[in-house]
């Protein structure tokens, strides 16, 4: 039996990313969301949506580049910060001790300390509601080399992004392997 | 020091929802995706993005409807094969043994069986490369009530979601919990 729980943004899983932009005078921003999702393949393409009340908003219109900064679960307090406080107010990268590292392809800074950066340029945004959804076209992904598995690709188990769990506002781990996708499901194709 | 991977849909966590929708027959099928995310806390809303050559393009865009189903770990072998087969082809919901409700709200099917689900009506639709982003306005939330906690929300930890690493194509369980959100980033506001 089910209950409902009416129109909620209540969905399993959401992630935890650090938007890094710069502001107009050139000083570097970090802002948590947990508001988005890869949007295409081609090209490569991911959405994240942003109230207009907030200071990534304006910098992004701006320099139409930001980053998208994957936390380990050592740093889920440096996450929590940085979605508690405003760029307006706070220079959030010396409140939390990260660096500022500016981005190869695009006019955003990405966090050194954190194991995986995204840098994306922004193609459009959409008006939905409350939020701006900002489409960004995926320029490069860089993974600290101590988080790369045997085959050379990052290894989720070592980087250890964060779940964010809406309305229970609960931060979780990533848990154990279940299976390679596109392959276990075989089982039912070749039952038939 | 940071590997470069180039213009990659390389970002953890990614969430694996399966959509349920009606096709012109009144048959129900579910289609499994990885790129999606919320978009909006008002009205609540949730994008999922889809290439027109999939059966559920067309299912969504004349229902205008479509459910988001969020299986726990013990499914994960129904997630695959329903993104590994095409409801073009094969009735998904017989194969998987899964049984089909028709939403309250909206005219597209979920699966009862599933712990979590979400009832999404159509706002609109983007073009970005070789995917449509569908945008849904969310109707509703139902979760089983074995699911729920003690505070008489869903239990992240009794649903378990599975997440999708992308890249390495690997399924993954929702492991320990962190921390409680816009609390524990008041350890760096106070230190300051």
């Amino acid at each position: 039996m089910k209950k409902s729980f009416g129109a909620k943004t209540l969905l399993y899983p959401a992630p935890v990313w650090l938007i890094g932009t710069y502001d107009k005078k050139g000083n570097p921003d970090a802002a948590t969301v947990a508001w988005g999702g890869i949007c295409s393949s081609q090209p490569p393409a991911v959405a994240i949506s942003l109230r207009k009340s907030r200071y990534t908003y304006d910098n992004i219109m701006e320099r139409k580049a930001f980053t998208i900064n994957v936390p380990s679960e050592n740093q889920v307090v440096i996450a929590d910060y940085c979605g508690m406080t405003s760029g307006k107010k706070t220079d959030k990268f010396a409140g939390a001790k990260m660096t500022a590292v500016k981005s190869e392809n695009i006019d955003a800074p990405y966090i050194k300390e954190f194991p995986m950066i995204m840098e994306c340029k922004l193609l459009e945004h959409v008006e939905i509601g409350i939020h701006t959804h900002f489409i960004g076209e995926i320029m490069d992904v860089k993974v600290e080399e101590s988080m790369l598995g045997e085959d050379g690709l990052p290894d989720i188990m070592k980087i250890q992004p964060v779940i964010y769990a809406p309305e229970n506002r609960a931060y979780h781990s990533v848990g154990k392997y279940l299976g390679e996708a596109f392959f276990i499901g075989e089982k039912i194709i070749k039952d038939h």
